[in-house]
């Protein structure tokens, strides 16, 4: 609950549009994409950097405790109010005024509101993108925040690489305003700032607006499915890829025989690709691409792979026990079906790792060794970015089990899946998720304590007030 | 000068090899590889972080500033001390042990002592290499601190982007060594506070080991000069090549008249590539590169180059007056001996700077018309790295005037550039040189005063001792 004269000042500030406290039109501000349902004391819609920074100085002097929310689109828990009644929502969809493309640049200054599907088909007919591929469609803003990598990390990086400035405000009783970098793509004059707001949950300032790197937009692209020998092979597989194909390879995903299995019975439309329908126990779905048509003389980049893949058929670098070159739509919805179709096969309980790139393997090996005799009810439906060391290690649990219900099994799943791949194999435990309430525990238990001194220092240093769902300090 | 006393515990933590005093041995350590000649109170010369950590936290204890050293190649007077004799230079030149190489994870794990050169020398046999393309041969802890650029930016980016993990000390009582990020290409778990010791000259803290990203090493380069018909048509030249060469195109760099007539008249081995020797007002050198050798069916990069230029020759997106494909190694020895040229034509006033792509052809237009009326004794010798808005700004006056050994002439041009470049268009100051002693008073003058105030917070946080040649705060 909020004071009404808090409601009156802040409608004061922004018009009653920015403003939401109807209890309904609340909702889908306090309800998360997967999980995580709260209470929102209110929702400000600020259109402008200007009115986020008024709302920010009014709610920082009057202790009211802000949750930055962008596309609300993240996984854990990092833009949704607690069931406390307390926090007010600062949703960022009405920042979607600025779009200034500077073509010569190769960069986009915009407005942290725009969802990625926006900007990207604003962008297509320049022959340009914003150039992270994935699953949702969030808001810029939370991208920045959450430091999102997706499926074409190997080739592009993530969204710090592709961010040439932000501008953010800041939690102190002026609001301040950072201008960081604004457009250069190098200067080193001081501390880089912005990199102290990516990735970091909105919990030092709410980024406003920023500006972005664009690449050109692929024209030819060639994909294929490998099958390596064993899982001992994937990670020569991927060198030998790198040597022989360097900048044209955009993608190297790991697909397990239980993951795809997942997708084709749960998802009519896929045809299973696989010689006599048997699924392999690893499956590679790799992609090469280039920002250009055929030119005369030129192979085709199906051919290119072909060759490829021809080369390492013969030499002794990665056995192969098969590959084979596909339509790049199918592959990559079979690849895109995943997620879905573990969801359907029981109850998800999903980890976002990553591992050096040589140790994911090793890991998973691990894990379906052990699994049987601790979990035995857990299904692993494992898939991830092989290529920059990412695993989305998903497992399973019948619908109509006990574990299904049982919050304890889930605690006690996550905590020894994380003592082995962060313990043990010195992992992440948020490889692309990033930090909100629903992993704060990890970051607790993981973090360094002079780590967490610092960020302590930081926070106060920054944005003393209260901002965000997480606690670095 | 420094106390017997402290000189003899200090060799009581290092040894006797790990610190120099005889002042004839101190001579390299004070002296900056262009500019600067300082006096060292003591040279340190751990050997390994650990050493780092008790050596500094000695220092801190004692109130005894030190200056972290690398490969002291940089030209900004970071990395030597001023002429006082109270400060220590803190060497990491014997820093050369660890060397660990992960080729699955195509990753670099090592001390921060290792020359460029030699850690490329060493990955060479693997297909892999460092992708810093640089004139000097520096050491990688001050690559780091001074997050250097270098010609192929544009393909692969700067030190920043290639910078997996570091290890650092901080300047506090207890020589406090953290371990930031180890090895992961993915791992969003907080501040990612590595980044906060990049690019600041060693002022919040000595990177003693890092983990770098590595990068298949090309098999075959292309290069072409291009002459646009104007200077007008350098950026639409540009951006003709990247929609059409996307991830091959690996520089694109600038070289005006003035110092492409300098090279070719003080470097005797070039040969004048130009028709009839007349060299044009400005000049690209483009490169396009891939990792592998050509298949069968291939055609040669070469041939590809000149497939693309004839396409840009045909087309209405950016006149060229001339281009020609030529051998890789003859167009880039023209290119790194402009440096050597305009040192050779007079005194060199050098300038590092920075803009938006589409600015620097008007920020040297600006300069052409401008310049004679104010400094009419300036010769402007420009070239740079156009792909990602570098300009080597560089400005000769005769040897024996008068404005060649007046230091007030020197700081009136340096204001006047600044004034237009920083002032009128929001460019850096420092793009890849990064701050030192020598350019801390125009860091004083463009640094906002909240960041400023900022990056005090910061310094009491992580290293409240004095260290290192600039004041961020």
């Amino acid at each position: 609950m909020i004071d009404r004269e808090h409601v009156s000042a802040l409608e004061k500030i922004l018009g009653e549009k920015g403003v939401v406290s109807d209890p309904a039109a609340m909702v889908a501000y306090q309800t998360g994409a997967r999980y995580d349902e709260g209470v929102a004391a209110l929702v400000l819609r600020p259109a402008s950097t200007e009115e986020v920074s008024a709302v920010v100085a009014y709610c920082v002097k009057n202790g009211i405790a802000l949750i930055p929310q962008s596309g609300n689109t993240g996984l854990v828990s990092g833009s949704t109010p607690d069931g406390s009644g307390t926090q007010v929502v600062l949703s960022l969809d009405r920042m979607v005024q600025r779009f200034d493309l500077d073509l010569d640049n190769r960069s986009l200054a915009l407005d942290a509101g725009f969802r990625l599907s926006d900007v990207n088909q604003r962008l297509e007919q320049h022959g340009l993108f914003f150039p992270i591929d994935l699953g949702a469609d969030p808001r810029i803003g939370g991208m920045l925040s959450t430091n999102t990598g997706g499926s074409r990390f190997l080739k592009y990086g993530d969204v710090r690489r592709n961010t040439l400035g932000v501008k953010v405000v800041l939690a102190d009783e002026a609001g301040t305003v950072l201008d960081l970098n604004c457009d250069l793509r190098k200067n080193n004059t001081g501390v880089d700032w912005k990199q102290v707001f990516i990735g970091t949950a909105g919990a030092f300032g709410v980024i406003t607006e920023c500006v972005l790197n664009l690449e050109a937009l692929p024209k030819q692209v060639a994909t294929a499915y490998l099958v390596p020998a064993s899982g001992a092979h994937v990670m020569p597989l991927l060198r030998a890829m790198e040597q022989r194909l360097g900048a044209y390879l955009s993608a190297f995903e790991g697909m397990s025989r239980n993951a795809v299995a997942a997708a084709l019975d749960h998802v009519p439309s896929l045809r299973n690709p696989f010689q006599g329908g048997v699924i392999p126990d690893y499956v590679i779905l790799c992609e090469i691409s280039r920002t250009w048509e055929p030119r005369e003389g030129e192979q085709s980049l199906d051919a290119v792979l072909e060759a490829v893949l021809a080369e390492i058929w013969e030499s002794d670098d990665a056995p192969l026990a098969d590959a084979f070159v596909g339509p790049a739509h199918e592959m990559w919805a079979l690849r895109h079906a995943l997620s879905e179709g573990v969801k359907h096969s029981g109850k998800l309980i999903a980890f976002d790792l990553s591992f050096r790139r040589g140790d994911i393997m090793a890991f998973c090996d691990r894990m379906k060794a052990d699994m049987p005799s601790v979990f035995p009810e857990v299904t692993i439906c494992d898939f991830g970015h092989i290529g920059d060391g990412g695993v989305h290690f998903n497992l399973v649990v019948p619908k109509d089990s006990s574990a299904a219900t049982d919050r304890d099994f889930e605690t006690r799943l996550r905590d020894w899946v994380f003592t082995i791949a962060v313990g043990d194999f010195t992992g992440s435990f948020s490889a692309e998720h990033a930090i909100g309430r629903k992993n704060q525990s990890y970051y607790d238990l993981y973090t360094d304590s002079k780590i967490k001194e610092l960020a302590a220092g930081l926070k106060a240093l920054t944005s003393p007030g209260s901002l965000g769902t997480v606690r670095f300090g």
